[in-house]
């Protein structure tokens, strides 16, 4: 067991079951050409870094993308709210999982609608039946997809920890406001060399 | 509005916003080789009928299919329980939907790994942002996926109308048993004739 | 750990951090002058016996009753269908637990409008906080808040086990074919005997 | 229907079925002796005020407070996280709701224990068998519950409002940050005058 003594509030403790949860690092957010892209691929190296230690202390990775159906109907109020989205609509280019953290073969990869990686799909109840019970969250966007995840994965009863350079966003203002309310009520936030001692010494 | 006076408890009226909803006609339960397969393809005749008749009322149909990840993981207990859910990881002839009732390029088809069609899907989200009041309920089995997303449909705050000749089961018992229950406290029981009716009169 | 092989599918192996769930053993239930009464109190002495042997062997027991909102509103459809639910408006005395499972002052006691303990509770969320990993299942009906709770324990990844004697129903079919269905597809189906060596043997 | 043009994203069609949610406007988050109080209760005066206006045009208001079980087993790692949260463990002053927006007792009152309104209750039901599809958002915490509420409402497929004066925060920081969000990708934001145009003109 790892003590995380950081935050104003209290402190949860990392477990000894992990998963390392990558979420949307699909090609959308690191395309020069998408309208989504991120100003920098900082998050995506160093993600890659974090699944490899994963990977090498048999710590289980699970990914997600995004993927809507025929003309969007399943984006629901998202695709209105973000119409951006509806360039992942079908299989495509734009929502394929970047070379850095791509799959492997026996990992569990999972199509989401939605910001939270809960929310319409059955993470919660993979997790449970492998007897997790902490998450390791990498990916993108720290404002969108990752703050939301981490508050459902409070809210399911998993300890949650946010790899701070492993996660990115926009624009710096955003990713430091969730990084921070994440902190206070959500999830522990630690650094890459941190995590990856975490995932060595369980 | 169509008022359907059956069942012992109260009665729902069904609305006037419904979508058709086909449950998991996949080649497994009608493939005389799959572990899964029923003794008759009466109840696909039957779905393909109602199908048909949404589409000629511009009534949307949404389809569900099941597909595991890679080992299964994410079918968690579900496959422990029963194993011969594993003929339908990856996508395969088995997990394919059958051609009597097969999607249209524009329906929206849900992947899900649990019984309720509402389980670790988006499908409560697509009904609301559309404005659907009613699930008109078709598919297989009657004591499995049609059971438990009827009373998800209920719970979720829908009305549900289970087609009797349009949904089957391994064995005639399990069939009546779990449409008596369903009539009695979840949802409304109606035979093929009352729904395609329904279609036409909204 | 118990293995439990009974079922035509799988099986499911109890684990070793189990939790007693008794659902709605509410006067409505046993009251001879409430619309929902049953025919027997056998199901309510056997699970005061599980109940009992829960708290010898330190299991936790968390209990779930009904209640609703002023008129109804939270009840939805539900109400609609079943229109003796109205009785379990407000607190009342049809709503109370019965004495012979009657909460202690240290367990949870989690009040739900719907079948499933699950839905709408957070219920999924204490477990997984607590690290739970089987869910013994004990109360009424079986043919509804039972059922439809089993579904949702394998569902959301807990091994649930039904004690036969400790659950009820109105009528002795449904309550047949809903253990059935159960055995079949969901949970583990066991006595209260194999309940009890269970608990005192973890 | 309304439309409001704000954001950089697509804006939402505020829908003819608002429900007003105000949450958790509880005296444990401004009475100076609770450790959750906030710096103002500017932002329960325009609640009062929002409320008034939706019960003068019939629009329902539905309430939200927070409550936990003996010991506070049922908020899991959300109160081991955010430990002030044991204040709130059962019945007491601090979890009752303010008298600036006491519920009418037609009104619902949901009690949660997560931070989002939609997270372990039974709301989503509701507002779906009510035929809603605008939640007009109100109550503190904006980087908390508000904004939680807000990413639940879009991800379960309603259009939300959220009240600028009449959310609260404890720092301006946050309260800023969040909103922004919100306004980006989940909801609209808009005014208490803006509001109450909207709950008149229906």
């Amino acid at each position: 067991m790892v003590e995380i003594a950081e935050g104003f509030g209290g402190t949860l403790s990392l477990g000894r079951r992990p998963v390392v949860l990558s979420i949307d690092m699909m090609r959308s957010y690191f395309d020069p050409d998408s309208p989504l892209c991120l100003p920098s691929t900082a998050s995506l190296e160093s993600a890659g870094r974090v699944v490899e230690a994963a990977r090498e202390n048999q710590v289980p990775v699970v990914h997600t993308r995004v993927e809507f159906g025929a003309g969007g109907v399943d984006g629901g109020l998202f695709i209105r709210k973000v119409p951006a989205l509806m360039r992942l609509v079908g299989k495509n280019p734009l929502n394929e999982i970047m070379p850095q953290v791509a799959p492997q073969p026996d990992e569990l990869v999972i199509t989401k609608q939605y910001a939270s990686a809960f929310f319409g799909t059955s993470l919660v109840s993979t997790l449970q039946a492998n007897g997790i019970d902490t998450i390791m969250i990498l990916g993108v966007s720290t404002s969108g997809c990752v703050r939301a995840t981490a508050v459902d994965a409070l809210q399911y009863g998993f300890t949650a920890v946010v790899v701070r350079d492993a996660v990115g966003d926009r624009e710096p203002g955003p990713h430091e406001a969730n990084l921070y309310d994440i902190q206070a009520k959500y999830a522990e936030v630690i650094d890459e060399a941190a995590a990856i001692t975490y995932l060595e010494s369980r």
